[in-house]
């Protein structure tokens, strides 16, 4: 993997890079759709690419529960299994073992839990989750950490911070695979001086990237932004900078402002679901009666493949009638919308103008 | 509407036409995917433009209950609503009202019913029908009729034929939209005489097609034939033939060898959505656990979206996770079955030859 920094905004820390991956390249900043289970919900690759989608996300947990990351290297890996020629990152597993599964027990050797879908008994460690990341052959693999949830004490999120810094350690041991790269995922809660000292002790491991984790975890925004404030410049700038699980668009904008790369969020995609869609003045939500008659697009001039074709009133009908094709066009709008937006800054930041862009983003929004 | 005769198979009934209708050309024999609430379910209508449909079907019960007929008439018609630029049949909504609504009254003047939705209460009677379907402006409409439930005595399939009769002729009254055509439907349950005094005084009336209702609904395949040997060569040749609601692969060849032009079902697009997909040699139910790591596609040589990039593996994978998009590529693989299955019969009506084509049909499939 190859990172190189191709623009600078001179008037915050933003910043535009190439990414080279064994499947091509991806523009920074860059957001990843996610792929659960080995499929975007509600729309194809075909679809994905079309919406300029560089790199999606993979869950390790959901794939090695099902269908098993064995059966998918049997079958070519997860590019070919699900038919998706660009880059891909999977993450450890890690956050869906602390958010879905039946926690057995947390010890120095990995965690032991029982499967959300059948009860069946596993274990996830440093080195069974670099090991099923390198079956699928994903582009880019996190290595395996605890997640906190939100609050936690002082003294559980430095102990916590400490075995992640160890298992990341046994991560970096356990992976052999020139082709994916590894990335390391600082810890530490809202505590800063944890996270400082969770990324010097991974930087001194060596990571082909950083990532942020636990964050948007039920910590407040102002929270969220001085962790990211304080952390993001101090992570090394030659490395992509991931912020994992992040977030809203008004997140994004402060996210790339602060010098974050990447991002990846269920948000655009589960929202659709619910009839929430994104517009550059905010959001709507289409079981709204006032849209029943509305022939009108989501939003007016928008070239997405669902508001080149469908009237509010439509998509409305739709959802109500809980047809199949609803969460589709939801979808595709939605993440029309988001890599939009990234696009959008992208080229701001290269033409050196991205904080009046954010004026503009947030005026849009009725907000300063 | 304009129907032509273009070919005819020397050695049974089939019929290759021509169907002009105000929104293009159909091909007969035809198959009409069903688009029931204003989408044929699990995929867009582009989707079905590349699969080669010409003319979809819509319910006129579902669309009238929700969004309702004069919403989308204020929205430029259903054509427009649903982004379908070719032909569109609406039924009559007779077919729901016996089998999806709570039935309050059956009187000469139409029926009284509670929406399956909300309760609310209703009348269709052959005026509202077909003033419903005047507004969301199908290409074909079809008058109100009673559909009759199997098995049923001979006196109620009598008496519900006449009134039918009546019904029929209130509905071509109350017709009043020269670029749409109004088909009949024939009634009599299983009883050859009261069919074919259906059709006299169908005929009587004069109607731009005739439809074959109420088949398929519990009879046996064998009752199922003798109507259709028996009516469809009374029915008359210079109009299209309609066979409401039918069916299996095997009805449609039986259907054609007979002389029907024109057919729909949900079976394609239903059985799709519960995994269970169309070979030439029969069925298979993708959640078998013998196609977990089967790599090949659901039929070798199939030239469909799905089969053409993705594996049975992945397609059983995406039905046990539930994943949206395993409705959607198992409803284009069934519809491409269907659709291609209904081509391959035109072009062997018109080479002449459908006799020996039906033969290799059947010997696919291990039948005589």
């Amino acid at each position: 993997m190859i990172f190189e920094i191709i623009a600078r905004d001179p008037g915050c820390e933003a910043r535009c890079g190439r990414l080279e991956t064994a499947h091509g390249t991806v523009d920074t900043p860059v957001f990843m759709p996610v792929g659960t289970q080995g499929s975007v919900k509600g729309i194809s690759p075909d679809e994905l690419e079309a919406l300029g989608a560089h790199m999606i996300l993979g869950n390790t947990y959901h794939l090695h529960m099902r269908p098993g990351a064995e059966r998918v290297a049997r079958l070519g890996g997860l590019h070919t299994f699900m038919h998706w020629p660009r880059s891909l990152l999977t993450d450890s597993g890690g956050f869906q073992v602390f958010s879905l599964a039946k926690i057995n027990k947390i010890e120095e050797e990995g965690v032991a839990f029982q499967s959300h879908i059948d009860g069946s008994r596993h274990l996830l460690s440093p080195e069974t989750a670099v090991k099923i990341q390198m079956r699928l052959g994903s582009d880019i693999a996190m290595v395996f950490d605890e997640c906190n949830s939100y609050p936690v004490s002082y003294q559980y999120a430095s102990e916590s911070m400490q075995r992640t810094v160890r298992w990341a350690r046994r991560s970096k041991a356990a992976h052999d695979q020139a082709k994916q790269a590894l990335f390391g995922i600082i810890q530490g809660s809202v505590f800063l001086d944890l996270r400082k000292s969770c990324l010097e002790q991974l930087e001194a491991i060596g990571f082909d990237g950083y990532a942020l984790g636990s964050l948007s975890v039920g910590e407040s925004k102002e929270e969220m932004l001085e962790v990211l404030e304080t952390i993001t410049p101090m992570m090394p700038g030659q490395n992509p900078r991931y912020l994992m699980g992040v977030g809203t668009p008004e997140d994004l904008v402060e996210g790339v402002r602060l010098g974050v790369d990447m991002f990846d969020c269920v948000m655009p995609t589960r929202n659709a679901r619910n009839g929430m869609l994104f517009t550059s003045q905010g959001s709507i939500q289409i079981k709204n009666s006032t849209y029943a008659d509305d022939g009108g697009p989501i939003e007016e001039g928008c070239p997405c493949y669902t508001c080149r074709r469908f009237s509010r009133a439509y998509l409305r009908h739709l959802f109500m009638a809980r047809e199949l094709l609803a969460y589709r066009l939801n979808t595709l709008h939605n993440l029309h919308y988001y890599l939009k937006l990234m696009a959008d800054m992208r080229q701001a930041i290269a033409e050196g103008r991205f904080e009046a862009w954010r004026q503009v983003f947030y005026a849009a929004r009725g907000k300063e």
